[in-house]
């Protein structure tokens, strides 16, 4: 049985705020931080060990991460940093208060812009100081303007098929610590759901989200690990109205 | 011009209390945790960047790292861990006090122990709970039972010849957390010392080390960056004696 852990980072600081995020890169909040703490001593006190850990290159995926692996004493272990496991890029929409938003271009539109499968938000222009086409981090990188959910999902399953997927089946036992849309998208991707399947799936923060999967990497059963009540706690949808 | 920084791991608890640590992988004590996230002001302070790090598989030196990165807004760089960089391995010395091991031993072997080339610590039983044979961290490694400091220096080279020395003539801005004796051995290496010409450089925890290299990687310069003063008073010599 092949063992998979995925987590969503912590709170951030912009959660909090209720702000789009996207690539962003804002650090946890206090509450994060916690979250993130408390993750690992669950993993250690339930007895899971990994081999290797995957995240993007977003400090609140990092350092959520480092929280986990420092607690269950795994600070030794290689970690895979990529682009491809960011949150999903917003575009124009980086920074902007969801609730705002929602004022200004109305609850069906921004539902659209954060759920739709297609549907870009506005773009960047590529003089928008938030544009990250000249971010060292990112050098090589076709930094986008703006993503929809169907983008966001190819380059996270690419990295699935050309990194981790390889991993799991040569047996290493794995983190992901990343984002609401790319830990979506693995979720769709492993649970064969259609398309539009995921779009009130919300991956609480902070909580192991525990896949066991067999060799064909064809999943057996998933569950959370967390104190009872946390799960329930932690899915509370993200506001869009005020 | 290429550039190099090497960082000592801030003060760990067992440097506070003189005891040798080699492998145990002991955690900064509070002053070594303000020595590194001091350090990463300071290289932020003066500019630097960096595309990649290299550190051991022991947390004094990995956590040195992630604070540094955190505090220059690095976190997303590779970091390459490697148990090539450890500390000297101390065999069955680790653990004990440095000046109860004098009082008993006598300073002459102690020193003998610790400062020359060839000489070996005891060492550790195959059955010692301290012997890392069975520890997962260093599954495919030879756990050592104790190195002298030429085995030492041979591993450190092994990865500054196959890894560093490579991303370093391909551009990359390196910075290397790793401890007093695979440091001392990259320093002797970098600046062709005869093998007994580093038995009193006690490189100091916490300050940046800076070596500006030409491209054939033989140094141009080096100096330690640091406020005033700091320097001498973190290269007091380990006390062996009460």
């Amino acid at each position: 049985m092949i063992q998979l852990v995925l987590i969503r980072h912590g709170q951030s600081v912009w959660n909090q705020e209720n702000r789009f995020t996207g690539w962003t890169d804002v650090d946890l909040s206090a509450n994060g931080l916690q979250e993130a703490r408390q993750a690992g001593q669950i993993l250690k006190q339930n007895g899971f060990l990994f081999d290797a850990a995957y995240t993007s290159v977003l400090k609140r995926a990092i350092r959520t991460l480092w929280l986990v692996l420092d607690e269950m004493d795994l600070m030794w272990i290689p970690v895979h940093k990529t682009w491809m496991l960011n949150e999903r890029h917003y575009g124009a929409l980086q920074g902007l208060n969801k609730a705002e938003t929602t004022a200004q271009y109305g609850e069906e539109q921004v539902h659209l812009w954060r759920r739709s499968v297609d549907v870009r938000p506005p773009l960047l222009a590529r003089d928008d100081p938030r544009y990250e086409g000249n971010d060292p981090r990112y050098t090589g990188v076709p930094a986008p303007l703006a993503e929809n959910l169907a983008d966001t999902e190819q380059r996270a399953l690419v990295c699935w098929n050309e990194s981790i997927a390889p991993a799991l089946r040569a047996g290493r036992k794995i983190i992901i610590s990343a984002h609401g849309n790319t830990l979506r998208a693995l979720v769709r991707y492993l649970d064969q759901l259609p398309s539009d399947g995921v779009a009130d799936l919300n991956i609480p923060t902070g909580l192991p989200l525990v896949y066991e999967l067999d060799d064909m990497l064809q999943p057996i059963r998933h569950y959370y690990l967390g104190v009872d009540g946390e799960l329930a706690e932690r899915t509370v949808p993200d506001r869009i109205s005020p």
